[in-house]
């Protein structure tokens, strides 16, 4: 028998996921089946149940590897010390996790939002694969918060919130930017920094500024 | 022919819509049947297809609604001059949203997250729900460009970010905290309004203040 480099069972592997995550971001999970997997991957049965068993093995397997690649970008971003502040933290973490599945392209514009969404929607139905996004999400709301942590003992932040508020908070963003890009159409990461930007130039009490400096915080610093 | 009054018509409509947003909330739009919400509404075909031709009605009419409230609490928020920050605008308007729906129970806890990710799932396969939902998206978007632009010119936020961005973060902090609620389970919306509050006490520049100052922004004002 021929010896199959573990390179080439590698890019297989690969083939498969990218087809798999095509064919879910295009139709969802329920509307999709191995049958339009192998078809999308130009494979064949054997080839392809040589690695998964089935559609759930897929999906389960896709959505472990995004969350490797969030945590990655994660600890990227935490061995800077002291961490960025969270618009620069936010667009690194989101970049480098777009930027890994760019690849990934329907209707001409990046699959990977819509894919998102879909694994979203498979949740309620599926409970293996929410014991994997739940696991996913505690991790790295822990990170996040560890990083709030550390702005407010670096007394960048207020230190009356709880640091969990903060990752919760920030986590949100993050997904809901890509719900609107799922929804909406691809959007640049620069509108999500920009924004968090502005936002945290906004006075801690939200009062506004005596008519006597009208140009109030913009002028600080 | 007895009288119907338009009460008792209203009231047959919105027990048909809540019957179908929880359907849809518990299997997603694609695995119910018409027959699924005769059934969980307890009311004859006739009944409902006097109201709804089927499911693509039922699902624009209930996107139609809540994003209708969404509209009524960004215009109840803007009618306050100046306007609030935004960690108080986004809890007002978020709260007033899921309590108009705090009735969908499914499985003990809200419906109306689930509901809310089953439809962006829907949305590209549905070229009618996608072109009502982004008709509400674009004038959430400006509504709530607006209000930052009055923050700008109050001198409340920096001036050198467009508006349409700060929007765009803040809808996507609402986007993103409603899918955690719809993954994760509920959550106060008090979290969400206090993470705001702690990233905008951050400074503009993101820079770490020195050592002489570690007490920093937090003793400001």
């Amino acid at each position: 028998m021929a010896r199959v480099s573990q390179a080439h069972l590698d890019a297989r592997r690969r083939q498969i996921l990218d087809a798999a995550a095509l064919c879910f971001a295009r139709n969802g999970f329920h509307a999709t089946s191995m049958q339009d997997v192998l078809k999308e991957a130009d494979l064949s049965a054997g080839a392809v149940y040589r690695y998964f068993s089935g559609k759930e093995e897929l999906i389960a397997a896709i959505v472990s590897e995004v969350l490797g690649e969030v945590r990655a970008a994660f600890e990227a971003a935490a061995e800077q010390s002291p961490p960025p502040a969270p618009d620069a933290l936010v667009a690194s973490v989101l970049s480098r996790t777009l930027a890994a599945r760019a690849g990934l392209v329907l209707d001409g514009v990046p699959a990977f939002p819509r894919l998102v969404v879909q694994v979203w929607s498979e949740i309620p139905r599926n409970e293996k694969l929410a014991a994997v996004l739940g696991e996913g999400f505690a991790s790295v709301r822990a990170a996040w918060a560890r990083i709030a942590e550390s702005y407010q003992a670096d007394g960048r932040m207020r230190a009356d919130v709880a640091p969990d508020r903060v990752a919760r908070t920030m986590i949100a963003c993050v997904l809901g930017f890509i719900a609107q890009q799922s929804l909406f159409g691809p959007a640049p990461v620069d509108v999500l920094r920009d924004g968090l930007r502005a936002l945290m130039s906004m006075p801690e009490d939200g009062s506004v500024p005596g008519a006597a400096t009208p140009a109030g915080r913009s002028q600080r610093g």
